[in-house]
């Protein structure tokens, strides 16, 4: 990580072409800091002139606060994290933060990965659905680190939490299958440790209680895992899935396992962009991820200003969209 | 950003508890400092009973260089993109660096993320297929910093760059098209200035004169564009595509158009878990996500080190994959 040859322009040369004090320099470039227009418009033209950037290292340095926000995620080419990354960035940026993305698919990268974002000093973390157990979560906030979860659960003091409505969603889906005439319901799941998959067909009991629901949860949670199971539930009516790559697989899984006029219809959740596709025509319960990132931003920021707040739980509101598999 | 509460490990609170001077416990945690073995263990000891961690900023600011690595791409949903991104992660990890992603799917945000990265005093920058303009890349060799590039292509000193070797790909396909006595070849890209669609459609041409070639060069490049063009090229017996995304498309445009015993063949190029999906069961080539990231990581740190290396261009091999849709 040799520097050599490498010709950073320091506050200090801004300094000198303006004429000016380097705290003066550094008060032009502070949001809220005292200098007077006169000084300022010297320091911006000498900084425009000499292709001058603000050391943000330095800044927190001095501030003593990073804008680092650590995005531990398990597995980057699941569509729905994907689809959610970038209003992530986006929003994170909006409020001045940077994220630092931790791939947390590799259980022994846990440990290492926590120790670098602590080297890093984070202001705050976001941890999203998928691998990453929640005792990463205590670890941060026995540091008093913010942290926000993304479509998981937790009770712990200082961590705050958004997720779409599940509720919601299964209650439009039962719905669905009773304007349908669906008494007959197979749900696929993943594990049922998984927030999701427990949350969504808890909530689907619940909303319910006339139905005859059969579950079936199956490793994994992929494409594959509902491609395997699906045959096994040709007999119901319809089949709900706790995602859409659940669903297109169990789509796939009943063509090739039975006679196509005969075949159970298939919901999912999360309205990936698969799901449009021709082979699924997919009917299922839209995330709203703009809405997601949104708030888990908004949670995590007012939680860096005050640490101390009670913690906090907002639901995003969901919606049906009804496609040809159901 | 209040740091209020937070409870950083100081380096000053190892020292006391160890013993030892402050500058002890710096040089414990440097790499090649000198330190006598039994200051070393008691500083150690102190550190993991404080739940110390080394201040990766703070250490960058006294060393003047960063380990930060801007990862320029655009789009996180593009599942190519997303099954390069976990392995180029892990690489840079390795070497100790931290990626910062910028999304430059927005035009209107490619200036303001070069400033963020400069801000950072990136160590280097990585930038991807797809939307961003090489102008970026100058400007970051313009300031010295190296840059890589993956499936792009550039002249410039201090530019270095890894492709997945597209000449050997095409003729892979041309061969197999041979042997099925396949004369009359479609075959679908993005827009001709598009790296990747004009290297292959070069090749293409190259190692197939005794073919008749129509190419259909569509804006945007997914799964719709695929789609929308197929149908055009109905006559043909093969359709090349330059991408999955394109192919998967093109697969249920011809479909939707025909009748399913005439269609042409359809072939791809990545490699994407959706062309393995039972509608498509796509014939493509494989491109190495890992190699690339490996080779993309290796020229980056090899040109920090030293930023006057030659520019280098390192081609990594691909692979036919021979399934049903061709």
């Amino acid at each position: 990580m040799s520097d050599s040859g490498k010709s950073w322009v320091k506050a200090e040369d801004v300094a000198r072409l303006a004429g000016v004090s380097r705290s003066a320099v550094s008060r032009t470039f502070t949001p809220g800091a005292s200098v007077s227009a006169k000084t300022r418009a010297k320091v911006m033209q000498a900084a425009e002139q000499l292709g001058y950037q603000v050391n943000i290292i330095a800044r927190s340095m001095n501030t003593g606060s990073s804008n680092f926000i650590g995005i531990v995620t398990a597995g980057f080419d699941n569509p729905f994290r994907s689809k959610l990354l970038s209003p992530l960035v986006h929003q994170l940026a909006l409020h001045g933060f940077m994220p630092l993305l931790m791939n947390a698919d590799d259980p022994e990268q846990l440990a290492p990965s926590l120790k670098q974002l602590l080297s890093y000093h984070v202001a705050g973390v976001i941890i999203t659905s998928g691998a990453p157990p929640l005792s990463l979560a205590e670890e941060y906030l026995a540091r008093k680190i913010p942290v926000t979860l993304i479509n998981r659960h937790a009770d712990l003091p200082g961590c705050d939490r958004v997720a779409s409505d599940n509720q919601q969603g299964m209650q439009m889906l039962v719905e669905y299958c009773r304007q349908r005439g669906w008494q007959q319901v197979g749900f696929i799941g993943e594990h049922p440790h998984h927030f999701s998959t427990r949350e969504r067909y808890a909530a689907l009991c619940s909303a319910g209680p006339d139905l005859t629901i059969q579950p079936c949860f199956i490793a994994g949670g992929g494409y594959h895992a509902g491609r395997a199971a699906s045959p096994q539930l040709m007999h119901c009516q319809v089949l709900l899935c706790a995602t859409d790559m659940l669903a297109l697989g169990a789509l796939d899984g009943l063509r090739s396992a039975g006679n196509a006029s005969a075949l159970p219809a298939v919901t999912g959740f999360d309205d990936i962009p698969q799901a449009s596709w021709d082979p699924y025509h997919l009917t299922t319960i839209q995330q709203d991820t703009d809405a997601l990132a949104q708030h888990a931003v908004d949670l995590l920021v007012t939680r860096i200003a005050d640490f101390a707040l009670p913690s906090r739980h907002r639901a995003v509101p969901v919606k049906l969209i009804v496609r040809d598999s159901a």
